[in-house]
């Protein structure tokens, strides 16, 4: 069935930056296995690429260095493969194997789907499409609005997730991620202008082409990853209650702004 | 926003068959306000109608006696509204309200993403556009597992998910719902052929012009009926462990085949 391949070759290489944050952030707070919560949330973002690469969409061609869903397969088929991709996050979540407590699960099918929704990333990426054709590029505080929804939502979530698994308080992580989020994004309008499409598996170049208001073009390249960098200290501030244990996750915000794909 | 304003469009109308099967079988059940998981099984019931009305998909211009989605705005909002319908769907079955237990609304999350996923509702969907470019039209058990898959699973889970809120066993409601969503599906092809779309509010006569194996295809139309009114009174037996508390789930099986729109 071409739905089920397509939904394998959507989950199939990216960074697995979330699930990593998930599973980390289990760990350092003694949580239980966090595989399938790591899995829910790659197969939700996975879905939302999907999505988001249609040709009504950011009509994108390449992803992951691999051509995207609808190019290698179809549209309806790109559809339907994002569709129960998100079906699937929601199901791997609500497993018994999440968490032995239902409470947990129910608790964290609800924050994701608030994440995710029509308050969250649906509403970032509704406002990415408008500002293409709104009449003036948009502000910084509303590009970070935009942003904080389209990709900030679901990292956040995913730094808060492996704190919830382990009945931990959530707040530290959840700040953490938020920085980090808003610090990736940045660093992705810095490899659009300086990466190359070999390199980031994607097409570049298409933001400043296409004119939209970015972390570049509003605060120029020197600008952004300074801003960048003061977040990924602000990232790495947060960590301060779980010592040498977060190590790791101190890594993954320095990689967050080096990194060449 | 428009796509707050098209999930809202896309939730306007409609028979609510599916919300009134939870409320009902909660009522008959002696079991909790159900509100909630009415709620999210209109909600994606919905999101499928937005997607499946697409241009890449059945390019569908009228729904519910309305402008489709992306007819009245466009595809992009489309595609938004209908993911994002399908995640508040999973948000309503999760929040407190839903169920004061965890586990109820955990089992229902589980259940709806089973019903809905890559082995339910979107299998069916694949299936059925897999038939459009198929050498040979479809046979009947190839139909009935294509509806099974496409209707049938959101129509069982609606039936049996008003048990479940009451704690009560779900087999006689699902067996009931199972049947009338089969029955539903075959009037559904019998209205494609007598309807007009005044009363149905959408295009009819399009599987016939498609060439598209239909129940009516297969079995004739009075076959298809004589097969539809057998499937009522199965699903009438399965409610009599529940005596005249089920009247109005009896009355629905009957609308379902006489009904005009």
């Amino acid at each position: 069935m071409p739905v089920h391949h397509a939904m394998r070759h959507a989950v199939t290489g990216g960074k697995r930056l979330r699930g990593f944050l998930v599973i980390e952030g289990a760990r350092i707070c003694d949580g239980p296995d966090a595989t399938h919560a790591a899995a829910a949330i790659e197969a939700l973002h996975a879905y939302s690429l999907v999505h988001d690469d249609l040709p009504a969409m950011d009509d994108d061609d390449l992803r992951r260095g691999q051509p995207t869903v609808h190019v290698r397969w179809d549209e309806a088929t790109a559809i339907l493969a994002g569709d129960a991709l998100q079906t699937l996050a929601f199901e791997l979540l609500a497993r018994p194997k999440a968490h032995p407590d239902p409470a947990i699960r129910a608790a964290l099918v609800l924050s994701l789907a608030r994440a995710a929704g029509q308050e969250g990333m649906v509403m970032g990426q509704a406002l990415d499409i408008a500002a293409e054709s709104a009449a003036h590029p948009l502000g910084l505080s509303e590009i970070e609005a935009l942003q904080a929804g389209k990709t900030g939502a679901l990292i956040e979530w995913s730094g808060r997730a492996g704190a919830v698994l382990a009945g931990a308080d959530p707040a530290p992580l959840g700040a953490y991620a938020r920085a980090l989020g808003l610090a990736f994004q940045i660093a992705d309008d810095v490899l659009d202008v300086e990466g190359s499409a070999e390199a980031t598996g994607k097409a570049v170049g298409k933001d400043a082409g296409a004119g939209k208001a970015t972390f570049v073009s509003l605060l120029g390249l020197d600008g952004a990853k300074s801003r960048a960098a003061t977040l990924v200290e602000e990232a790495c501030d947060a960590l301060s209650p779980y010592g040498a244990r977060a190590d790791a996750l101190r890594d993954c915000a320095a990689y967050v702004i080096a990194r060449q794909s």
